[in-house]
């Protein structure tokens, strides 16, 4: 960067939710380019699984080691973002820096509440516990029909993806449940429409956040 | 083994607690040829962290990775000890074995509530979610004077035996406090006897819970 980061107090913690090859990773991306480029923010750009050497180390465990049961995988999701938090997250946004997290504790609730076995409750007493409570300011849900998926994946499908297209369905509603319960914190965009029209959706919802009104339509 | 094995319902899981240098492994060896020898039982030998494939690499984590917090920690020991029941414990308890464990879900609070700054409640809600609620039959503690470590501490010292002789007497403290809140299933041993002293006294307290009285004197 070439002039001094604008801070903001507190920070902005903001994390991007949804199935895989609904757009995250590029939108996630685009809107950091953004807050970097038009608003001087230091931005952190991460992600859950994997945010951190350990996170990477369970990243692979979780992701591409023999199966685990329910609980196991709970808690490999749940020391991961302890983890993230402790370490690279609260340290960004004690010095006033955006974080940009492709996927946070939402994606625990919804892929295992949602699509098995497991308690909500007690899944989000474990999550919450491991994070210390701390949520992002926004949630935004790329959202999208399963039946969609199959021409938007790129690259070997790990465990989940191979999970099949049920269990996107059932992912899909704990999803769009979790941001009814909540919808101070969700924004839930569609994510069946070009990359240049979620940008402006995504600019559009978190321009409030940046404390004044800026221009959100992309170049 | 040359004979089947004498099954019994449920199977029996035995814990050996205490600090690093009191013995345990050493107890839990006796103990299990005494019990397949004498007793023609099926045992299983197994420890946390690392009883696992799994719990193996996150064995290397917590205890040889770089400094983690006290949340990480404590959920990387409970996501191991869920797998070790999930996938080793539970089978052979259902197949009518003995488990020992060189540690159990007692070495987490022992070590993390007594000698960091995790609550007591919230780490043992944790374990025991993380184990599904189960407890041994038997915990045996090798209760040592942490001042009689040095002497007998062999090998290259990992992270928590470095912390520190006031590290240690938290620990002991803690463990025996757990002892006195759970008097039923603990048994308190005097670790700096000899190995054959402690070895009868470990066959004295478990020869009950194999529903019947037993030659417990070593020859």
């Amino acid at each position: 960067m070439t002039r001094a980061a604008t801070r903001l107090p507190g920070g902005l913690f903001l994390s991007f939710e949804g199935g895989d090859g609904a757009g995250k990773s590029t939108q996630l991306t685009h809107l950091a380019d953004w807050l970097e480029q038009e608003h001087g923010l230091e931005v952190v750009r991460t992600r859950e699984p994997g945010g951190t050497d350990l996170g990477r180390t369970l990243r692979t465990l979780v992701l591409h080691g023999d199966d685990v049961d329910a609980r196991t995988e709970a808690l490999l999701y749940a020391t991961d973002r302890a983890h993230h938090v402790a370490t690279l997250v609260r340290p960004a946004l004690e010095r006033g820096a955006v974080v940009l997290t492709d996927r946070y504790l939402d994606s625990s609730l919804a892929y295992q509440a949602g699509g098995r076995e497991l308690g909500m409750a007690e899944l989000r007493d474990l999550q919450m516990w491991a994070v210390g409570g701390l949520l992002p300011a926004m949630t935004i849900l790329l959202d999208l029909d399963p039946a969609l998926l199959p021409q938007r994946l790129t690259g070997a499908p790990d465990r989940l993806e191979r999970a099949g297209e049920e269990f996107h369905r059932r992912t899909r509603a704990a999803y769009l449940a979790l941001a009814a319960e909540e919808p101070a914190r969700w924004r839930v965009l569609d994510a069946s429409r070009s990359v240049g029209e979620l940008e402006t959706e995504v600019r559009l919802a978190v321009a409030p956040l940046l404390g004044r009104v800026s221009p959100v339509v992309p170049a």
